[in-house]
């Protein structure tokens, strides 16, 4: 194991970056110099951040460092898909403490460029420095899209139809079944975690994918959606962040919620609620959006996409329709609370 | 002081962001999507990045976080115009632990926002979470610059002079200063730093400029650098970088770097070598860049430039030439250790 302070920072980045290939014409000028310089005449540049914390973000006793890596570029790209662009290129800061060897963050390196492989993106820039306190990761992924095809918060219209691809609150269930074998293996060294019939639950969390293809299929079948926002913070927040920036309301179906079968038992193992898992869990990096009611059946016919209800005027509220049909539940933004943690 | 806690994440952006005026054209949407909506259809895009954290790049001890926040906004900056480029848009990404209020990221952001206003560029998004640990700061800085102006590391050529903006080492005085006065100051509440005829280090340490006044002069005299770099860790590493990317050598004078009265005697009742800290301070964000031979007069024009030596073939090396105009010295990129904080 290499110490990194023998490499030193350039030395560092020199072994991080080493036969790095841009794929997208926009990178023109990547690792290496002051700023990176890219190429956008005909598109509209998208830009999204996010940073993730040791310990707040991930506990690295049961995240392993190539899927974290995957996951920090990918949550980013997820971004840029919900304006319905494509990513092209991530700039990546990393503070890394003294714990840390030249092979761990290789290991971290080699899971953001096995997602920019995937997903056509390139590593065109960032800063590598100490940290006294854990792990920090900071990604900037830059996109693009045609002008008329960005696709904000803000365009939801009454009677619009709103769409969800995939499952939701797996990530969240995944994240408790660590958490739990985490707690159970404390202090015994021959400790092998259970995840017998829930590795789906433990995929969604240690390693999600943004949905690409949800975005391909929408311009396959000739649907600009009216507005869209990824599933980071949880379907509730998610679709109060829409109502406000389109000023209508909404109301969505309990029993049209889409939840897979392992994150039902999970939640009836752990005593949990299971509507409040998939409406507050986060972390489900699918794509929220809402489209005309004349597209109804374009939209049908894509798999993975599922209708939960529809948009109204903002008076009526926003509302989650219960089970029975009866009770009507107004919809809370758990949201987010930055010092919960 | 309100706890951050009450606000919340996206009320807090929300109070961060009040009143946000885009400056930029390329700015067309910016705070509250998934991503900030830019366009540049005729000018090359450029990206950089930078992280700053807690007791490794500053002590809130003695870094007042107005201050900070001005400072990390300018060190992005000052990236962009070491590509002779113009700075347009951040984005921010903030972790943020218990021991911050409101108030105190609102003075952060105060700074950021003074910066912003004072170099034209646009806050259009970030990330704000919880930090378990210090203060953690990522900024992403976007600007542009027309094709035919973008100025690299790796275009000096042999014969071209090299040039540097300002004085150097100040910054790094400034800081063992403030070190020393951090130290002196430890139990003592009625302490009262001692700053008197020292407030120039004091400033170039806390309060960083970036020097778009020196891009503006260039382009106004009609000089396009071979060769551009800022000098953020210390001229010797700085001329290296360009040695390197160029496949050059290059020639300095001890006796042309230019040192301001206030970092001589510092150094001086601080027993430290005045030359090494001048040559491996860091934090100067100063240019440094290098002209054909034939842009001399052009050059010696502008204020605060100073020519210091001259680039050669690359087998003459990397080489100081000491003040007595006998010695010569090999440059050495001390650098910077991710591990040595």
């Amino acid at each position: 194991m290499a110490e990194i302070s023998e490499l030193g920072e350039f030395g560092l980045i020199d072994r991080l970056t080493a036969g790095l290939n841009n794929v997208n014409t926009a990178s023109e000028v990547a690792v290496g110099d002051d700023a990176a310089v890219l190429s956008y005449p005909d598109t509209k540049v998208l830009v999204t951040t996010d940073m993730l914390l040791e310990n707040v973000h991930f506990d690295l006793t049961y995240v392993p460092l190539k899927h974290l890596g995957y996951k920090a570029a990918v949550v980013n790209f997820s971004d840029i898909y919900a304006m319905n662009g494509t990513p092209r290129q991530i700039t990546v800061g990393l503070g890394v403490s003294k714990r840390f060897t030249v092979e761990h963050i290789e290991e971290l390196y080699a899971g953001m460029r096995l997602a920019c492989q995937i997903y056509g993106v390139d590593i065109v820039g960032g800063d590598t420095c100490a940290s006294h306190q854990g792990l920090v990761i900071s990604i900037t992924c830059i996109g693009d899209a045609p002008a008329d095809s960005v696709v904000r918060r803000s365009g939801a219209k009454d009677t619009d139809l709103i769409c969800v691809s995939g499952d939701l609150g797996a990530a969240y269930m995944g994240l408790q079944l660590l958490e739990r074998e985490k707690v159970a293996s404390a202090g015994r060294k021959d400790f092998v975690p259970d995840f017998a019939g829930k590795e789906y639950l433990v995929e969604r969390q240690l390693k999600p994918e943004a949905r690409r293809d949800i975005v391909r299929e929408l311009a396959a079948v000739g649907v600009k959606p009216t507005s869209m926002i990824d599933v980071s913070d949880g379907l509730s927040s998610e679709l109060i962040h829409i109502c406000k920036d389109s000023n209508v309301g909404c109301r969505v179906y309990e029993d049209r919620i889409p939840i897979d079968y392992q994150t039902a038992v999970m939640a009836e193992e752990l005593n949990m609620n299971l509507v409040t898992a998939a409406l507050n869990g986060g972390e489900d990096y699918e794509l929220l959006f809402t489209v005309p009611l004349t597209d109804r059946d374009k939209v049908e016919k894509i798999e993975g996409v599922k209708i939960i209800g529809y948009i109204t005027k903002p008076e009526l509220g926003r509302v989650l329709v219960t089970r029975d049909g009866e009770g009507e539940i107004p919809l809370s933004a758990q949201g987010w609370n930055p010092l919960k943690g």
